[in-house]
């Protein structure tokens, strides 16, 4: 059974606190094994590479077998159903048309002084996508990652998932095909983001690196960030949904259901204006339990890090949930874009009975790929800007020079620079001569 | 001597590379002291941050003198000259002005199914400034630091600065009250970052921190990093100037000791196409060298690090400047906007000979935060982006639904997530009904 919490009640602020630091997620500390896999990479190259995925993922694999070969991912690729490519195609296309939206424009413009000012943006040359082998092998997410590459403009974009005992699932190197993804390395773990981040012999090193992974490729991550960019380190997916008594109780069901079953650590939480609805949901859910396939982890998810929140209103459900800064929020309320319109911290919103969280996780457009455990707070999903960046430009005159250089001469001097300050003053003194 | 490469010589690809790689900085392991020292924080707060700046700071403290008083930085700001105030004042005014035209627009539509679709952005609700004590202690850092943050909106922007021996830095002071910085902290070190990152009973924790630091600062955001957001892990500074035969070697000389002083490990680069301004600028920083007060400072980071390239081109002196991806890129050619629109890989250019970089450390308007070692390949100065967050917006129809939930029902099913699909679904069943 979840936790079922009442507002009002005078233990609710301890209970909530609790809720919200609850470790969901057992960290192992890897990092010296990461470490060590990092270095034996950077100094032997492909045969550590092969070495640990024999290990690992017991595949052997050679220089020349690193990479899947066109032929090998055609004869993949046509083992996708034509119904599977069609909802992969409709996906590919709403997340290519939100995310082209995202391109921001380049600004200059003059000054009083007379100055150019301004900044550009420019995409990275290489990029690459993990995508983690096994049962989180996810077509979708090869679609989130590799598609805001693309819209950004990056030229190169390189996929690393591993194949454990040779095992390949084919709608992921569709998924990769359809996005544009140039080169797929059939290597996972520490060693393929070592390999991403430093090269090989025969993998090319990228500059930015995207994409989820286990413990091992997260402290991988979090080691070669500074020597490429990096996304997020992204911890177990969660949902939040606000109703009031209008919601459907089933549909509710289904969607916290949606979240608990991709993870035992994952989070489902409602918040209910509706005490009868919060436990509406409660005996959905129990029901739906007895006959879902992945009940075992949904139903151990739901009740371990499961929560029924009974609250006095919406204006309290707002204020709750930009606590919990959720990864996805679903507003299944009477007035949801008034309610939307209350909410500052969140991944994503989907507002609306008519909105499901698995609508945005495959075909809504916007991407999949959101901040988790509270850092909605201070960070966005993935997007274009991800693999972009902006240079600034500034271009003086003499006139612009003379009107703010004595400025920067008087701060240079302040902060005992003193070649910045005759570097400054050269100038000026033939402007003023 | 600094190195004089010819990109036409035989081994020029071979000293390029080696001048690409050279690491410039020992990176001291201190990752096992920062983890203990974060842990301390965390158990013990306020009295392991006092401990610890006593031990490190040499300065005593209690919970309740933590922070400056208004009355202190009353004081100190008094110390501050009129004329070191008017620049102040100039130079936050215009990076006001720059990141002003920063704050990018909150957008929503339609698609052709009826779906709303968009994302609007929000500010962090605090952020925590590091700001270096000692000699590193730069007022100019504070307005950069702090001013982006204020412009999107950010709420609560906290400080920390050292005051090592109890030295104050009354401009920096100045630089904060006038940044709109609200509680400043006279602490320092990875105690500073634990504290802003997790709280104590006197500091308030923050939602993101950014600002240079040493080794121990670096360490400490890195291992924060995911439980509040950071900027980057900034190292040593470094400028590339481009130049032809019609620059002024003096003032070349002088752009190129304004990096060198900043620290023994920053680099200097002049490439040109002229052999002849590369003589004479080489000659101008030996002059200067002399008599430089700085010049044990700058005359090792030349020698180390500093390079003059002699190119064929300014193709070539692009192509190059790419690879080397500077953190701040002077044009001091005939035509510098036709060289910036071959720029594809810099953190901030400068361009034309009336740009010194020293303008935009200070006034020019643009962040002086910059992606270093070669990371401008990947990242961006810092920006009022680094303050905010983009949710994400979505609203279905039953229409877009009926439209597009087929294709997330397929999906769902082909990643065997049941209730993904039976939430979706559940929905048409409704719509086709």
């Amino acid at each position: 059974m979840p936790q079922f919490l009442h507002a009002d009640a005078a233990d609710f602020e301890t209970a909530f606190t609790a809720l919200l630091s609850a470790k969901r997620e057992d960290s192992p500390d890897v990092d010296d094994a990461v470490a060590q896999i990092i270095a034996d990479v950077r100094t032997r190259g492909d045969a550590a590479v092969i070495e640990l995925t024999s290990k690992f993922d017991r595949f052997d694999l050679t220089s020349a077998t690193l990479a899947f070969s066109t032929a090998e991912i055609d004869a993949e690729v046509a083992k996708v159903s034509r119904e599977d490519r069609a909802a992969l195609d409709l996906a590919a296309d709403r997340i290519d048309a939100y995310h082209l939206r995202q391109i921001p424009p380049d600004e200059s413009w003059q000054d009083d002084t007379g100055a150019m000012l301004g900044w550009r943006w420019s995409a990275v040359d290489a990029a690459g996508l993990y995508v983690p082998g096994g049962l989180a092998s996810y077509p979708s997410s090869v679609l989130m990652n590799a598609i805001p590459a693309r819209v950004a403009g990056v030229r190169r974009v390189a996929m690393c998932c591993p194949t454990p005992d040779g095992a390949v699932n084919p709608l992921v190197l569709a998924a990769a095909r359809i996005s544009g993804v140039e080169t797929i390395y059939r290597i996972g773990g520490a060693q393929a983001i070592a390999a991403l981040a430093y090269g090989t012999e025969t993998i090319r090193p990228v500059d930015k690196i995207t994409g989820p992974g286990n413990a091992y490729v997260a402290a991988a991550k979090r080691r070669v960030f500074g020597k490429v960019g990096i996304d997020m380190i992204a911890g177990p997916s969660e949902v939040l949904v606000i109703a009031d008594e209008t919601a459907d109780a089933d549909w509710i069901a289904l969607d916290l259901l949606s979240q608990a079953e991709h993870d035992e650590s994952a989070q489902s939480i409602l918040i209910t204006t509706s005490k009868a609805m919060g436990h509406a949901v409660s005996a959905a859910v129990d029901r739906y339990l007895k006959t879902l396939q992945r009940r075992a982890i949904a139903g151990a998810s739901w009740r371990d890090f499961g929560a029924i929140i009974v609250v006095r209103d919406l204006e309290e459900a707002a204020r709750l949930s930009d606590r919990i800064a959720p990864e996805h929020l679903e507003l299944c309320v009477e007035d949801p874009d008034a309610l939307s319109a209350q909410i500052t911290h969140a991944g994503a919103i989907f507002i609306g009975s008519w909105t499901p969280e698995a609508v945005g996780d495959y075909v809504g457009g916007p991407n999949h790929v959101l901040p988790t455990a509270r850092s909605a707070r201070f960070s966005s999903g993935l997007s274009v800007l991800d693999f972009l960046k902006r240079t600034t430009l500034a271009r003086m005159t003499p006139d612009s020079l003379g009107a703010i250089g004595p400025a920067a001469e008087r701060l240079a001097i302040s902060e005992s620079l003193e070649a910045h300050g005759l570097s400054v003053r050269a100038r000026l003194d033939k402007v003023n001569r």
